[in-house]
């Protein structure tokens, strides 16, 4: 009796934008990032918004993912979800996690699903003349908080110029960049990319920090870099510096340990990274802090299940990013705004990009924080003549899959992607 | 930028409808039944529907949330939730469970929000043209399947006439009921009500059942009527016979300690009742099904999560009933049509009443199962004289609490509420 809003099909269009030289444990960010952009069509002509990862393999599941909607209702989540995970068990393509082998274990199914999730609330925002966040329970916030995100980095990519941001090689490097990013974004928190360097230097980073930050909430994620043992020496000597320790050591056998020992909360992305990895988290009393990612975790009303879980279960709840773009950011502000216990600022890279495929002023940041858009959908649209600039960008950049660990090798051949490292 | 719709007040009205004397573990249904219903009136003009228990301390809790939430949009459910609980942490009542004290540890907010909940859902989905099962992901069923929710029964109340379905005090008895029930609306799984006599008796009557309707699933619920040994022996007896087994014996511990015997699984709607359970019960491995209940889980979003949490940790998911009447049939449905892993043929009291405060028509049963209403919102509507005559009724009546203890008392002076009491 109520008229549904049907797909029609979706324009899927891999953008890569500039991405400075960030250091992690896995190696170094190329040149450019790439990201997919959806533009779901509907019957009615609303268009709703995703982004996703943008690897070749995710592609191809993309296509045939929109492909498998065409005709449901956006209303149809449940069912839209059921269709995408048929249409994948009938593919055989694999890879694409779209991060650099650094979340390998996470339902493909999800990360397929979630752009057009997102899609699909951005339209019946727009067709109900309601934000997003209204469709998941409304906001209980009206700003976002994020932290300022450090990355260990060198001056320039190889054989370019320095950017903007120049070299954090050292703790004063790191001071210095936190001095700038918070100066021109305002954070309260940092959250420090590690694994890069040995330990001890990375603490010295962290007490530098400290030093020059006394009031700001810190935290180190070295990316699964160091053994149980490194893991706890270096929680003892970070106890009442950082708010939590993120993924010191890989598998939740090795988190449980760490975190028999630790006096500060364990956090994750690494190794709870879906649904199937809570029970034996739970059990194994592996993690305090999950950090939650609609991109990998299923869409904005699945991320909201993963919040309830972590309520439920007495894990703190904080949110993950990879470089992305503002279509990613409205989604995951959204989202933020109406979970309760997303009481850690959220993670982002955005400091580090300069472009963007939406139009300009829609979202940004005051304070550190960013203020819920309250317009229908996301509060977003796409610039169509960024996009086709940042399109052409991927089609001449010659990436087509994520690598860090090339890239360095290509720039140091003795670098060895190791975890642990130390 | 998008226009509330804000909430204006609420009209609670509390009614009794006619119940039969059905027995259960704690005494008997009295003459009549109570419920609250909720019209929460909004700015524009829109009315949401909402059904609760009418307790005397949750009337005055309803009273105190309605007056905490004017204002407020019906989309910021987050808020709500906030509010109430805000609000019942200055009130000072105690009791009004409503389910005569079978469920004494559900979340107080979470009871109390819940029908606000179901109303504001109800205006959202006017508001936007949608049924309540798209904002809830999308019915993933055209029908929800109920099951053939049995009782022993006395043939009237004493005093009163026969009613229509006779008495049921005997493997016959609940064989008979069974098959006119089961003639008239076709349900394809039974439910049978005990904890009434000893369990070899009750056990006869499954098997009766089972002889009877040799296709059908059957289950069980004596309601913690029996300590761990009887439990494990009654489980032994009906091994292959039931789909599963509710709540034998009292406690997280004592179903742990069944289920570690029971070859089939173990569910509960007595010791897994509040979001706080859910922990224990997975670390002790206490239950395999959850049966849910919007009315006290706080709402159909929250029943959504607590879907999400049986789907993650491994619970089967079931739902349960207390005597209710359209509008939570209605709210029951949607949110059931829209949950991929309830499973199960779902619980209703809904044959044993006669009266109802809905427009006639909405909602009813084809087959055993309710098809999904699909017009905005709720899909059922106020008779508003009904609706005066049941308040009529509860006026006239005398009842003010469920009492099926003292009710049963009042006719059998040696009763007593043991728990386990074989
Ligand atoms: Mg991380
Ligand atoms: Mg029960």
């Amino acid at each position: 009796m109520t008229a549904p809003v049907r797909i029609t099909g979706a324009r899927i269009t891999p953008v890569a934008f500039v991405d400075p030289p960030l250091l992690n444990t896995v190696g170094v960010h190329q040149p450019y990032a790439l990201r997919a952009i959806i533009q779901l069509d509907t019957d009615g002509g609303l268009v709703g918004l995703g982004e996703t990862y943008a690897d070749t393999a995710h592609l191809t599941r993309l296509e045939a993912a929109a492909e498998a909607i065409v005709g449901l209702d956006v209303f149809a989540l449940g069912s839209m979800r059921a269709a995408i995970e048929a249409t994948l068990d009938t593919l055989s393509v694999t890879g694409g996690d779209g991060v650099a082998g650094m979340i390998t274990t996470a339902s493909t199914t999800d990360r397929v699903f979630s752009p057009f999730e997102v899609a699909c609330l951005d339209v019946q925002g727009k067709a109900t003349g309601r934000p997003v966040s209204d469709l998941l329970g409304g906001a209980v916030r009206d700003a976002v908080p994020f932290s300022a995100y450090l990355f260990y980095k060198w001056a320039g990519h190889p054989g370019a110029e320095a950017d903007s941001w120049g070299e954090a090689l050292d703790p004063e490097g790191l001071v210095r960049q936190a001095r700038k990013m918070i100066a021109e974004y305002g954070f309260g928190a940092i959250k420090v990319k590690g694994g890069v360097f040995p330990p001890d230097e990375e603490i010295a980073g962290i007490k530098a920090l400290r030093a020059a930050f006394p009031d700001l909430p810190l935290r180190l994620d070295p990316n699964a870099a160091w053994t149980v043992d490194t893991s706890i020496r270096v929680a003892s000597e970070l106890n009442g510096i950082v708010e939590y320790l993120e993924d010191p050591t890989p598998g939740l056998d090795g988190m449980a340990e760490v975190a028999r020992e630790a006096k500060m909360p364990l956090a994750t992305n690494m190794c709870v990274v879906a649904f199937d990895h809570l029970e034996p988290a739970v059990r194994k009393n592996s993690v305090g802090v999950v950090l939650s990612d609609h991109h990998y975790w299923g869409g904005l009303q699945r991320s909201r299940l993963l919040a309830g879980i972590c309520d439920t279960f007495g894990f703190g709840l904080s949110m993950h990013s990879n470089s992305h773009l503002g279509i990613s950011l409205a989604a995951m502000v959204h989202l933020a705004a109406a979970t309760p216990n997303l009481t850690y600022a959220c993670d982002t890279h955005w400091p580090w990009k300069s472009e963007d495929v939406i139009e300009p002023g829609a979202i940004g940041f005051v304070d550190g924080a960013v203020p819920v858009p309250t317009s229908p959908g996301l509060g977003v649209e796409i610039d169509e003549d960024a996009l086709a600039a940042l399109h052409q960008q991927y089609l001449d950049c010659g990436i087509r899959d994520r690598d860090d660990t090339g890239y360095m090798k290509s720039i140091d051949a003795t670098f060895e992607n190791t975890s642990p490292r130390w």
